[in-house]
């Protein structure tokens, strides 16, 4: 294998797939990035067990100025492979492999690096996948999907399929929804898709992937996803993320969407978002990170009740309280969490009792059909002694 | 206590004067900042047992805002009360403390905060310190003093004058010697000291209160220092920096300073800063940190002989070279943080071989008397097997 290339895109493709990369991982193999040269351009891949991501830098691309000399494919440690290259003090770089792939040498200007490799038959293969059935994604809107949303998804492996987020594809519209079963988030956003296309309607697909490409895929780039029953395939102009899903019947959230409330507030969501930011300071110096709400005769306060270090007390302003008087206690970090999904836009809150969750939405919603945030919040339950 | 200030000056001193303070200290009272209200202004303190900040924010300057209805003092927990007043919604803060200052109530806008505390009373008395003999520094210049060769004092315990900062005075001029035995920093710089207040003439400054000094200090404000037998004093404007002093013999730099050389390299110290940022990321990935330099036939190269990553290679581009073929190992970190001692100028790395110090200094030496900056650097002994 013998290239050269323009160092700037090269490093940045190879800092994406190395995203995919556990410098700790178990198999030796996957520390490391498989770099395959061909004669139609430079082939980047970066695995874990779950998420694969590969890049493609065309041959034929100006922009990369990349003459390929000899084919082939080495597989060298992935993260002193990007430290050394994005160090580089010329805009060239030349790679080139020993004969049987043992070392890969790294030329810029006075710079000369040998990183041992191994050679690229040693790497395990990427999953086939049928590109048929590729649906048509809206960039933009779809990272929003992921980033509104993917915060509310389990950390805990004791049901796999809630560290995920689950996927509704429709005609007219995708569902995301992801929640730890302490909260929920749910994004809908409005597509085109060819029903054709469709062959699952309903998957869970894992939160590194989907956090992945929120970070990759750029919001001026086609996007298309290939769905099989057990994986996802998620195609960018150079990169495509290959990823598992999650098994398990994911639960059926609708139902857990009240309907009613008795207690409603309408506020600014950074307003409240700066208030718990303080009053959390006050709450994580206790045993039980909890922030008290009272509606009392239609004003809002926020308490944090004594503990060793203090307490804390703030009015918060709104611009409309309807209904019951009301005392919720709940968990500050992921209510800030909630509300910042919604961008500092106006929200209503809305509350059947302390024991059941509460509901926040856009006060104004979109007019677009199809188009909706919501995210739902379970109380916490305590004796107020404050 | 009450007072209400304007909150960002108050937040900025609180900031400097809680430097002092270690969250961890074993004195519990330590772990707190102290807020003192005079008639004539607020005072702010913050200690270690090694240095304490105290501030003091005058009734009389408008930009405060400061108005004080009740003196008193109290001790609250430092981290905590920074993080809460960094974070308050309104411009002006409200502070008062309860009769028997056990509570300090922190109020802003609609926010209000209870912290915990005790009585300022219980908090250690700083040292006293006679005002008679002010040494004035050239602010800018001391801090550059401080940033060129304090990284070069030692962090082991086991010789503790040696992780200070060993400071001469004379009346034309400081010289500020740090070492750990395996460097040595120098630099002098030009002064104009009325002998009648040196009363000490050489002594040696913990690393932390010359790094605090340096961060605290503003260029265009004055600096002045007091020194006793076992301790220092730094006055800023609004800020008084206490510090004990190292104790133990320093040792006589100046025999270790070499005078003749065998080889003679000039170049930028930038290019092999840079080189040296690249050779290091593979020299760390072997058992021994080490790059080793060649002057061949005027020609200088860089290597970092084979580890279990590979190895790395780098010819250096220099303005003069003259004198012996010469191989030297060294420590690729210290000779970073050497070269960016030097902030980008050409430097003259003398040599006299493999065993002996390098001495780097500014290829153009200042036309100012007593203005000087000297890096040494001992090499590392190693059998060369590449």
């Amino acid at each position: 294998m013998k290239f050269t290339i323009q160092k700037d895109v090269f490093v940045n493709q190879a800092a994406d797939v190395s995203r995919a990369i556990q410098s700790k991982a178990t198999i030796a193999i996957l520390t490391g990035i498989k770099i395959t040269a061909t004669n139609s351009g430079i082939y980047l891949t970066g695995s874990d067990a779950e998420i694969s991501i590969e890049s493609f830098l065309d041959q034929t691309n100006d922009l990369y100025d990349l003459n390929i000399e000899e084919t082939g494919s080495i597989v060298v440690t992935a993260s002193l492979f990007n430290n050394i290259i994005r160090k580089l003090p010329d805009n060239k770089i030349q790679f080139e492999s020993n004969e049987d792939n043992s070392v890969l040498t790294i030329t810029s200007g006075p710079a000369v690096f040998d990183l041992k490799g191994q050679d690229g038959s040693q790497y395990p293969h990427l999953p086939e996948f049928d590109e048929t059935n590729q649906i048509p994604l809206p960039t933009k809107l779809f990272k929003e999907l992921i980033d509104r949303t993917i915060f509310s998804a389990s950390n805990q492996e004791n049901r796999p399929y809630l560290t995920g987020l689950n996927l509704t594809v429709n005609p007219t519209h995708i569902i995301g929804v992801a929640t730890d079963s302490h909260r929920l988030s749910r994004r809908i956003i409005p597509v085109q898709i060819n029903e054709s296309v469709i062959d699952f309607e309903s998957f869970t697909v894992p939160k590194k992937t989907v956090t992945e490409l929120s970070r990759i895929a750029e919001d001026d780039q086609d996007l298309f996803m290939v769905v099989s029953s057990k994986q996802v395939i998620f195609l960018m102009e150079n990169t495509i993320i290959y990823s598992r899903l999650l098994e398990g019947n994911y639960p059926d959230t609708n139902r857990l969407i009240p309907t009613s409330s008795s207690t409603e507030i309408i506020l600014n969501s950074d307003i409240l978002h700066q208030a718990l930011d303080r009053a959390s300071l006050m709450s994580h110096q206790g045993k039980n990170n909890v922030v008290l709400l009272n509606v009392v005769d239609n004003a809002v306060e926020l308490t944090v009740s004594g503990n060793e270090r203090g307490q804390a007390f703030e009015a918060i302003k709104t611009k409309e309280v309807t209904g019951d008087d009301l005392q919720i206690s709940f968990n500050p970090d992921y209510m800030k969490e909630a509300l910042r999904s919604f961008n500092g836009v106006d929200v209503r809150i809305q509350f059947q009792s302390a024991v059941h969750p509460m509901l926040i939405s856009s006060e104004a919603p979109s007019e677009v059909p199809h188009n909706e945030l919501l995210q739902l919040l379970t109380p916490i339950r305590t004796h107020h002694t404050y």
